[in-house]
């Protein structure tokens, strides 16, 4: 029992910091034309209903762990937008 | 009672297919440079542990959204690692 329980902390963090990563890449290469910002703003509507029905349902760890996701979300649709206008900036293109 | 079930249909539809426009536009763009394969890796990791533990807790809903994800990620990974050898093939460098 103790190890499913586990197993479901292990997975919820996996997903609930699953845009770590990507946040990390847009920050360091400064380049974000190939990130769907679909994609992000899908997860960030998708958590947020989440975290809503996390309410309805009196459930402190959906509402906590939808919070913590769109915080992620937030912050990976800011590098986005910051480093979008220099998206055609790609490497290699100064040189030419 | 109904509402907040939608919504939880809602917020399950939204983050199982999040990553379908990201995989519609690595194929469309063939460019997946700025793509974290890592947060690939991540959610597929997630989202298969929320099998399990979907599983484990005999909830067919956590089993069947999260292998109805892990599908969009092998779909988003195989196409990234497709896309992976052009990735130095960026837009104008042909021209150079």
């Amino acid at each position: 029992m103790i190890a499913w329980i586990l197993i479901g902390i292990i997975a919820a963090f996996l997903t609930m910091f699953g845009f770590v990563p990507q946040i990390i890449k847009m920050y360091r290469t400064k380049s974000v034309a190939d990130v769907s910002v679909l994609t992000l703003f899908q997860f960030a509507a998708g958590v947020s209903l989440w975290a809503v029905y996390g309410y309805a349902i009196q459930d402190a760890v959906v509402i906590g762990a939808n919070i913590i996701s769109l915080m992620t979300l937030i912050v990976a649709l800011s590098l986005y937008y910051h480093y979008r206008s220099s998206a055609g900036n790609r490497k290699g293109s100064g040189i030419c």
